[in-house]
């Protein structure tokens, strides 16, 4: 297994590269959290474009250095963009990160997840109830027939998630990262746990998300599980530092987005994590 | 009539039950202030979930304690989901919140709020001049032909359109709030007018819509009008603890939405309310 | 050419009038920044509304004193929207600000551009090379037929847009407002560069998005050219100032905001700019 100075070593490269470079990221994503998402990939120092419509999404899949898609506010417009979407990332090879947020609630979200199977997403990114639904529907081990997603929030622990969460980074040749009060993450060999984060994250809207557009952000410079891991410790480094800050969520937010950007390499590198074979 | 101690104590038994069970409110709203809205649902301890698609609305009116519909930014699928929404909410017995911002501008929403007429929201927030012009359109007591709505603004003072709101009460069976220097809540038959708030929540997108989506998160644990006054008593308060502590309407919202998530059930209780019959 | 001083006069008279009348602009807008555009409308003592439907951007552009109109994420429904909105304004005389957001990117939004030229924008506001591209598409100046747009980015100089801008001025009768280090303002005939601002600008979603909405308020009360001015000179003064008082970009975001709320018409007429003929 690869040691843990060369994870470390690895993520440093990545956000520095990512500062350095200011790479786009674009984003189909829901109405709610798209100005936190946008706003989080400009604080990392990455570079924000939304979409909408077909065309548009195949120009940025192609002139962009990754895509995140957030199955978030459906509109029926995405009947036609994501499924396109997916299949041009897919044919070009740029990496994509999958949010199945509310996965198992309406005829056209679930349509849509079932198209992304044979798309593969690069990183799928989740609270534990959604990686379950989403394993569930695509007949992967860890996942059951029905959702417990409950509206956008989990009910299952991360923990509960590790079967599917592999089941599914091995499907996809990718990475699962798995959200909660510890978040998972693998690629169906390695398993890491990254500590942190703050539990004002399930107070504001757009912790997840956005965490999935700075996964898409470092996945233009790196491997699809070092972004994921990268993002999951700066998101645990940068809860943890804005919750001694603040006293409510209002301001968490506004602290959260400025330790961000504040947040050093090494710091980042340095946030508490453990790995193992799986 | 009902005493303000009885009264006092049902609010704080609400705000305690919503922190306690982490309610679910759908909302279908605007996207100016869609963001605003979920996270005040969540300061105050409800949990938020946003939808376009007739199906998804469905779902959420069956799956949630309550849902909030903003006729604000209307989208083309609208003329599909919100009378289909209001249908299943109606029918299923769910308590929900319509905000009628705007109404009179533009075809699809008059329709639209001409058909919500007979499935009768529970709770009707507005500023006074979105009540008297809604009353004015199901031609009831106290309503004009004429709207006064200036864009999103008011241009009745919020006694003008005591009539009007104690008609719409009356008409639905429910409560219905009217949001402006004082707030006038009422069921039809008493009348309570609670103070406080600031001058900042008229220069900042969101005061109106996010109380109306926190009244639907709520109407999940009460009737519908301890609802209303319980979250116009929460806006009161927070409005002004945030306008003491702030110098511009940027920190104000960020103050407000940490005073919301902070203040105790029993100062909610305690903010200045008066009540009479009608 | 006229002084320095008159201009300053009227900078001044504009931002009191605006204030004082608290006149609505409406705006048809991205969903990225929508909610900054309207705050940042508000703080400067306007009042927004923003519409997805054509009978509703007719009743707004009828209605409100200007519109400002964002090609951002573009909506279906935009194909038929945004040419009949543009259509009402130029016939009705209102003032309009166009920002081209990624022009080149997408068939629709080229469509809808080239159908704009004959309704002639009052103001056009946007980076460098979105200003570029655009003189481009409509064959005039300056432009290129290859768009240097990068997503939302730019990648050309104020500088490098000045023909474009002075030929699109000259063609719209209107003005031409470049965003960038500092900012290009032109009606054709003189030129101004207003100084100031912060990195943390590009640090944020919305400087720009926000920037073209409040000169819109400011269409409403003076010139094209002032309009641009004004909405310039105070977006480097409020930027200058709110850097130095943060040190991330969310409290960036919170404390401009403020400052442009608390800006008096004096100072803002006293942002350092030079004047040229051209």
């Amino acid at each position: 297994m690869v040691s843990k100075q060369e994870i470390q070593s690895k993520i440093r490269q990545t956000v520095e590269m990512v500062r350095r470079t200011n790479p786009i990221a674009g984003s189909i994503t829901n109405s709610v959290t798209i100005n936190f998402v946008a706003n989080a990939q400009l604080a990392v120092g990455g570079s924000a474009a939304m979409v909408y419509l077909p065309d548009e999404a195949e120009f940025l899949a192609k002139a962009g250095g990754a895509m995140y898609v957030n199955m978030g506010t459906l509109l029926p417009i995405y009947e036609e963009t994501l499924p396109y979407a997916a299949k041009v990332l897919h044919e070009t090879g740029k990496p994509w990160v999958l949010d199945p947020v509310a996965v198992g609630i309406g005829s056209l979200r679930t349509q849509i997840l079932q198209q992304f199977k044979e798309y593969k997403p690069t990183i799928i990114r989740g609270n534990a109830s959604e990686i379950i639904a989403l394993a569930g529907l695509w007949g992967l081990d860890g996942g059951t027939d029905e959702s417990n997603v409950r509206g956008v929030d989990s009910t299952d622990s991360v923990s509960a998630a590790k079967t599917a969460a592999i089941a599914l980074a091995k499907w996809t040749g990718g990475a699962v990262a798995v959200s909660g009060e510890t978040d998972l993450i693998t690629d169906g060999s390695i398993m890491a746990v990254s500590y942190g984060g703050s539990h004002f994250m399930e107070k504001i809207t757009g912790a997840g998300c956005s965490l999935g557009g700075v996964v898409a952000v470092y996945a233009t410079a790196t491997s699809p599980f070092i972004a994921a891991l990268t993002a999951s410790a700066l998101y645990n480094l940068a809860g943890k530092r804005a919750e001694l800050k603040v006293d409510g969520p209002g301001s968490f937010q506004v602290q959260f987005l400025d330790e961000l950007y504040k947040a050093k390499a090494e710091e980042i590198a340095g946030n508490s994590f453990d790995m193992e074979e799986v």
